[in-house]
């Protein structure tokens, strides 16, 4: 049995147990659809970085840079935090060093003391279940929210991951609970779900924004799963 | 319009402002529905502090004390956490001070900014919702969790809360939308939904909690209105 729990915004991660456990961390809009995106695209690796200026010293190697601060690009980064930015063709074989205002905090947090760290998004959410289905190892959800509060989307990213593993696992929390019952109360639009309600989604205006929502809330787009190896997030093969 | 928000547990709630808004605190299991439950009896007050050697202070002024630390009484005090403790007639006409693991501590850190606290449990959810439709102000559901984490009980309160408000009142915050979504989709039988899912429900076990739990679940168990007035909570007439 997997035991599984859930962390609904970094801001109470300091009460949760990471070592031994598989972390996943999603920020569904946008940075880890991003990163999902990208590398399935062709990235070669993603670097998330947690201040701007470390993504600028990274720029001043040549590295690509990418991310934004309160959901707008920083302005002299290559990129924003756009999926469809991150799949560009110009990225393909390139490493891009990103920051932003939840996700990227979110993994620094979980890498100082989780056993892996993964990147999840509904894009990849049947590739995170199948590799902790084979992995058999204990699970925290983390989800990055907003600003210390915790966000819709993310929250039904881990209801979507929970509902997959719902018969070989134990859960653990009552976060996880209302998660997995919040996914199956959504799941049959999850697009009309978050455009509706989730306040990310009336943060993002104009028809860019809701062409970026729409992808970011597609399940199983892809099957790749982005895995953290020292500072570098890559594919696992 | 009324400007709702929920905040699922005390540890995010520097993230919230109170000033100016009704901070409605809610801890069903069992802080909250033991004092609703008491003055509805016929106790005179509550006094809720955060520690216990300020409820041994006020023993020894000759009150009546009563909480728990981690589930469990405190040896010194008069009673615990139970609300048919609280409903004895050996306590009607008397001022109970009282201290929780969760409860009080979230009542104490309303109080500092919030404009008015009102002491919520689904015993008295209409009798808050009908007063919060009155005052038109803008309110914030302050849950108290399980040790700083979100519980399912308490989230289920806040649902049930925004249930009645919903059609005058502004939802702002992705954490009120997913409390009312959490209600309504276990509407038709709370005790079933936190007997068997809140991880709160697990750690009580015996007959006696068991009947404590299925009590704190009844909605509209009474209609009285407990607001706290400097350090004391009384019924408002």
């Amino acid at each position: 049995m997997i035991n599984i729990e859930t962390c609904l915004t970094p801001e109470i991660l300091h009460l949760h147990q990471l070592e031994g456990k598989i972390a996943v961390v999603t920020d569904v809009l946008r940075a880890t659809s991003c990163m999902v995106a990208g590398l399935n695209a062709g990235v070669k690796s993603v670097i998330p970085v947690k201040k701007v200026e470390e993504a600028l010293a990274y720029a001043a190697k040549g590295y690509v840079t990418a991310g934004e601060r309160g959901g707008i690009k920083v302005e002299e980064f290559t990129i924003g935090n756009s999926p469809y930015e991150h799949m560009e063709e110009a990225y393909h074989g390139k490493s891009i060093c990103m920051t932003t205002t939840n996700g990227t905090v979110a993994i620094d947090a979980a890498k100082k003391t989780a056993d892996q760290v993964v990147i999840g998004a509904l894009l990849n959410v049947t590739a995170v279940a199948d590799y902790i289905k084979q992995q058999e190892k204990d699970i925290i959800i983390i989800c990055a929210g907003w600003k210390g509060n915790p966000s819709l989307e993310d929250t039904l990213f881990a209801g979507a991951l929970i509902h997959q593993l719902k018969h070989r696992s134990e859960i653990t929390d009552d976060a996880s609970y209302m998660a997995l019952s919040q996914y199956e109360a959504s799941n049959s639009n999850l697009t009309e779900v978050i455009s509706k309600n989730a306040s990310h989604a009336k943060r993002l205006s104009g028809l860019k924004a809701q062409n970026d929502l729409a992808f970011c809330a597609k399940e199983d787009y892809c099957d790749i799963l982005p895995i953290l190896t020292g500072d570098e997030i890559t594919i696992k093969k």
